[in-house]
C-alpha cells in the first residue's frame, strides 16, 4: 500500500479538543436552555431514502443533496439505453436510493409521522446533528455543518411563539451575548400587504424582494419589485409599509392603520401582540423592547412559514444571522399526515462559535481537560505515584502520570500543550517527607502539600 | 407533490427521547471516565476523501465503504467506454471522491498525521462518533451505528496498556455492570507459538483458526488447521496451549515453558506481566483475579496488533464481546508517518445499550426530561401561572404550562406519555391562596405548597 499525503474531503473539518471543548461548551448551553423549556432530545439517521428527501427543497437544494452511490453491482440494473443517453440527473435514481440529511426539519416531519402513534403531542423536540450540502464550499460555508433546531408541533398557542423568544434569549445570555435583536415579521402582514396592493398572487415575489433590504437598499428592492410585475404606484404603496419606524407598539399602530382592510393583515398583526402579551406575563416589561424587533421586511427565503417568522442577528460583531424560524401550518403533509401545525426556530452554531472566539466569550477554565500532570522522574517512584493518581481519580480529579520517565523538558512541555494547570513534581524527597512540589503552571508558583490537601484543592 | 408513506433507510433507527436519554447517559459515563484519564475529545468529518479509506481494510471492507455520488453531471468526465463496460467496481473512482467514515481509527491516524505539527505527543484521545457500513442489516447490526473509541499514540509505555485496564474496570462498574471479563492476550506469544511449532509464515492462518475456539471447538479448531497447513503434530504441540488452564499466574507460568525458546513469545509473556505490575500498583491485587483473564486464543480478527490484544465480555448476559483493542506498532504508516506506535481500545455502545437494558441498570430518575407540568385551566390564570413558571425555570427546573386550556384528562395523559414526575394544578383557589396543589404522578399524592417550598422541593 503506497503511503499517500492525506488531506480533508473539500468543505469539511476536523475538530481539536480545544474547539470540541469550546463546540460542547455552546451545544451543552443550549441543551439546557431547551430542556429547562420542556423540549426533548431526538436523533434521526445521517441517511434517509432518497424518495424522503427529493423535491422537498426546490430544484436548486435537490441538486444540493449528496447522493450514496447504492452498493454492490449498481450498474445491473440500469439499461444500456439509460447509460449511453449520459444524463447524470436522469440517471440518479437508478443508482443511487439513500441520500445524505440535508436538513433537520425534512426528517423531523418523517419522524412525526413514522412515530404519530407513539409519541404525545404537544411534541417539543429538539435535534442537535450535522447537515450535509454539496454547496461550493467558502469562508463560513462548509459541507458538513451542525444545525440546532428546536421545534414542536401539534400546538397552534402562540405561547410556543414566546417561548421561543425566551428561549433565544436566555441562551444567547447563557452564552455570554450581551447585544442582541430577534426579529419578528408574521406571513400574514405579508399576505395583507401584497392583498392590499391587490396582488396576493405576487406574494412570494414581493417578500423575495423586500427581504434584500438590508442589502440592496429601497432602490434595490424597488428596481426588483418592478422587474417581478409591481407597478410604480404599488411602489409607493409599498414606501412606507417597508420603512416603518419607531417603536414595536407604534410599528404595529401605523400598520393596523395601512392594513384596516385585510382580515389576513389584522390576524397577524393579532399574533404578533398577543406572542408579545405572554412575553410580558412571563418575563416582564423589559425583555420586548431590549431584544425584539417587528420587522416587517423580515421574510426569510423559505415560504413553508405561515405565521410568525423569526430572525435573530447579534450588534456586537458583523455577523449574518444567527438563528431564525417561524411557523408552518402543514410540516408533515408532505408525508400524508395533514393539518397539523408546528413552529421552530434553530441556532446558527457555526456562526455562534465564530462569535463568541471574537467575543473571547469562552469560560477560561478548561473544565474537561486534565487539572494534573504527575512528572515521571524514575521507574522506581511509581509504587508512590500509581496510588496517588489512582486517589486523584478516585476523587474525580482527571490526572495523568506522564507514561515513561523522559526529559523533564519534555513532560513539561507537554503539560503546556495540553494546557494542563498543575503539575506534580515527586522526587526521592517528596516520596519521603509525604509532601508533594505541585506547580501552578500558569504562575509558576510552586508549593509543597500533603496527599490530602492537594486531593482537596483539586476536587 | 404526491404524499408518500415515508420509512427509513434499511439498516438505519431513528432515536426517541428516551432512547436519546438512555444513549447519552451511556456516552457521557464514558466520557467522564475517559476525561479523568487524560483523554480528550476530537471529531472528524463524516465523510473522508475516497483514496484515504480504499484499500484500509481489506477487499471486503472496502465493497462496504459508502460511497457518495459525485455532484453535478458526474458523467461528464466518463468515457463511452468506461460506461459501456459496465463495470461497476472499475467506475466507482469516475464518479465518486468521497465516501463515509467506516470506522475511526484510519480517520484519527489522517487527523495525526495531518495535525502531527500541533499536537503534543503522547496524544491522547477519544472519540464518539457514528460510522457507516453497507453491510447486510439484521438483528443488532445497523448500518450507522456509533463508535466509541480511545486511543493514545506517541507513547510504547505499558502504563496505557495497564490504563486500558482500569478505564474499562471503571466504566463498566460506572454503568452499573457487576460481573465482566476483561481478556488480554499478546501477538508476541501467539508469533512465538507459531515459531515453536516452526511454521511463523502460517501465524495469521493459526489466529484465525484458534480464535474460534468458542464457536466452534477443539475440534473445529484442529480440522480448521490441519484445512490451513498444519500437521497433526502440529496439533499435539498446540493442544496443551490452546487448552491451558488455571490462574493468570499459572497461564503465565506454563507459557514461559512451552515458549521457552521463544525470544518473541517470552517477549509477550513479560509485556503482559508487566501490565498487571502496572494494575497491582495502581489498583491493588483485587483487580485482576475478579476482572482480567489471560486468554491466548483471543486474537481478534484484525491482524494490525503487534502487542497487547484486549476482547471484553459481559458475565451477567448472554451477547458477544462488548468491546476491545490492543496496540498497534505502526498506525499512521499508511499515511506516510512512520514509527508512530499506538494503543487502544473501543466500546461497543449498541451492545451495552442492550445489556442494561436487561440488567434494568439505567438510572430511574430522569435527571433531563421536564419535572413539572403546569395544568392550564384557564387562560384567564396565566397571569399567575406565567411568572410562576419563569421562576421555576429561573431556578432550573425544566417545567412547561400546557399551551393551552384543553381537558385536564388531556393535559394529564400528555405528563404520563412525557414521564413528567409532577404536575401542578392551579384554578382560582389556588391564585388567591398562593398555595399550590402539587400532584405526584407516581403516588397519586396531592399536597399544598406555598411557591417558595415548591421550588426548593425541585430545584
Amino acid at each position: 500500500m503506497a503511503a499517500i499525503k492525506p488531506s480533508l474531503a473539500k468543505g469539511t473539518r476536523d475538530f481539536s479538543p480545544a474547539e470540541m471543548e469550546k463546540r460542547n461548551y455552546i451545544f451543552n448551553t443550549l441543551k439546557t436552555v431547551f430542556k429547562k423549556f420542556g423540549y426533548n432530545e431526538i436523533q434521526t439517521p445521517s441517511f434517509e431514502n432518497l424518495s424522503t428527501l427529493t423535491g422537498k427543497y426546490g430544484d436548486e437544494g435537490d441538486k444540493l443533496i449528496f447522493k450514496i452511490l447504492n452498493s454492490g453491482d449498481y450498474l445491473s440494473k440500469v439499461s444500456d439505453e439509460q447509460l449511453t443517453e449520459r444524463n447524470s440527473n436522469k440517471l440518479i435514481p437508478h443508482i443511487t436510493e439513500k441520500a445524505l440529511r440535508y436538513d433537520l426539519t425534512v426528517p423531523f416531519a418523517r419522524y412525526v409521522v413514522m412515530h404519530q402513534n407513539d409519541i404525545a403531542l404537544p411534541f417539543k423536540r429538539f435535534q442537535i446533528q450535522p447537515v450535509w450540502r454539496a454547496d461550493r464550499p467558502q469562508r463560513g460555508r462548509y459541507r458538513e455543518f451542525y444545525q440546532c433546531d428546536v421545534d414542536v408541533v401539534g400546538s397552534d398557542s402562540l405561547l410556543n411563539e414566546a417561548e421561543f423568544i425566551l428561549i433565544y434569549q436566555e441562551a444567547l445570555q447563557a452564552l455570554g451575548l450581551k447585544d442582541f435583536t430577534i426579529k419578528i415579521n408574521n406571513r400574514k402582514i405579508l399576505s395583507g400587504i401584497a392583498e392590499i396592493i391587490g396582488k396576493p398572487e405576487l406574494i412570494v415575489d414581493m417578500t423575495v424582494a423586500i427581504d434584500k433590504l438590508d442589502k440592496i437598499g429601497l432602490a434595490g428592492v424597488n428596481k426588483e419589485l418592478l422587474e417581478r410585475g409591481f407597478t410604480n404606484e404599488d411602489l409607493e404603496t409599498l414606501k412606507p409599509i417597508i420603512e416603518l419606524q419607531g417603536s414595536n407598539e407604534e410599528k404595529l399602530s401605523q400598520l393596523k392603520t395601512v392594513l384596516a382592510t385585510s382580515e389576513n393583515g389584522l390576524k397577524g398583526i393579532q399574533e404578533i401582540e398577543e406572542v408579545f402579551a405572554y412575553v410580558k406575563a412571563f418575563a416582564g416589561e423589559q425583555i420586548l423592547p431590549k431584544f425584539v424587533e417587528v420587522d416587517i421586511t423580515l421574510a426569510r427565503g423559505l415560504n413553508y412559514y405561515t405565521g410568525c417568522i423569526f430572525e435573530v442577528k447579534t450588534n456586537e460583531v458583523a455577523m449574518g444571522s444567527i438563528g431564525g424560524g417561524g411557523r408552518y401550518d402543514d410540516l408533515t403533509g408532505m408525508f400524508g399526515l395533514k393539518g397539523l401545525t408546528g413552529v421552530g426556530v434553530s441556532f446558527g452554531a457555526d456562526r455562534i462559535y465564530d462569535v463568541l472566539e471574537e467575543l473571547n466569550l469562552y469560560p477560561e477554565s478548561n473544565s474537561t481537560n486534565t487539572k494534573v500532570l504527575i512528572i515521571n522522574f524514575d521507574k522506581t517512584l511509581e509504587s508512590f505515584t500509581l496510588p496517588l493518581l489512582a486517589s486523584l481519580r478516585q476523587s474525580g480529579v482527571a490526572a495523568e502520570l506522564y507514561p515513561t520517565a523522559a526529559k523533564l523538558k519534555k513532560q513539561m512541555s507537554y503539560a503546556d500543550a495540553k494546557r494542563i494547570p498543575y503539575v506534580l513534581l515527586i522526587g526521592d524527597e517528596e516520596k519521603e517527607s509525604g509532601l508533594l512540589s505541585l506547580k501552578n503552571m500558569e504562575s509558576g508558583e510552586q508549593v509543597k502539600v500533603s496527599k490530602e490537601d492537594l486531593i482537596a484543592q483539586l476536587s
